[in-house]
């Protein structure tokens, strides 16, 4: 049994913006040469959110109306009263969405479906660097 | 340490059904022997979820109300104009929702709660095939 | 490869407090020495739950505000209606936000972000005492 630490570098724009990160993932996991176990996904601050979808730009434009519906980017926060930094529902809908999300592999393949799109959800409100963390566990 | 790959089918009937799959899952748990570590449910595919609830119908009641005020299926969503295939509001439910669930398991036991049960929501329209990934990491 | 199982006892004082737990699992994750793995938090019950979030006044105020938006408390639950106590919001709001969390460890350091905290939440409607899983799977 292994752990692998792998990170990944995402250069994002704000605002609800929705990364595609599978790709980058399979990737990264074809080079652990791992077989069976699990990859933990986590975002390492608490504006940006883990989870998967359909990828396809109709859900894309879908996802930011129910945020919008859930926790408006109009409404007053008290955090955006404190700090003027005007991301308050930023860190509302990250908290929602959660910033971990795990997927076994099984026989060297990930068990996503076939329409289902591993993503990263920038929720702030201005470009951000991120770096994901990674966390293969598993045997080769 | 230890990876086990299990699969747990399911039969579902669509529109927001809440399938309660503890029972199942203990019964795989029991089979492999193993004491110390974590359950890893997933499932593979972007409609449907889950979680964990106390399982008894009001409550199941109360969780359609809740998706039908966060993300109506009487809504007009882009993914449905696009695909036609009327399941917009089944994945906007899922990807909030999330698809994997993470149990630890001590002493040969999952550490659930009394009155809580593990769910598998299936949001998709129509009834669905599915086969849930249960991957099993820990110590005999 | 190890797993270690501690336990984190907390009182709370229900109506969606929130706990900042983060000094505590950073106290328990140094005893153990590990340097490279997973930590899984877990709610063993139906009325809490797990997420992160920048613990501010603010910021716990604006949360307490998304969840009476999401699923009030006045509302009519049909939980209540046969159960009569008066939480059916609380388990309604904690399926949403789910019970399990998973952090990747690294070189001995859980991977939070600067001004990221590892919350409970507790939904109930009356104080509880609680005891969260924390699972540790990882090499020293």
């Amino acid at each position: 049994m292994t752990v692998l630490s792998k990170f990944l570098s995402l250069e994002t724009q704000g605002n609800g913006e929705i990364v595609n990160i599978t790709d980058r993932l399979t990737e990264i996991f074809a080079e652990t040469g791992l077989q069976n176990g699990i990859l933990t996904v986590f975002v390492a601050g608490s504006t940006g959110a883990i989870t998967t979808v359909e990828f396809e730009p109709g859900l894309v434009n879908d996802l930011k109306d129910l945020w919008e519906h859930i926790a408006s980017s109009s409404d007053v926060y008290q955090h955006d009263r404190a700090w003027g930094d005007g991301n308050g529902h930023s860190h509302i809908r990250a908290s929602l969405v959660g910033p971990s999300l795990t997927i076994p592999f099984v026989r060297g393949k990930l068990t996503l479906g076939t329409w289902q799109q591993v993503v990263f959800i920038e929720f702030d409100v201005h470009p951000r660097s991120r770096e994901l963390v990674l966390q293969f566990m598993g045997e080769a």
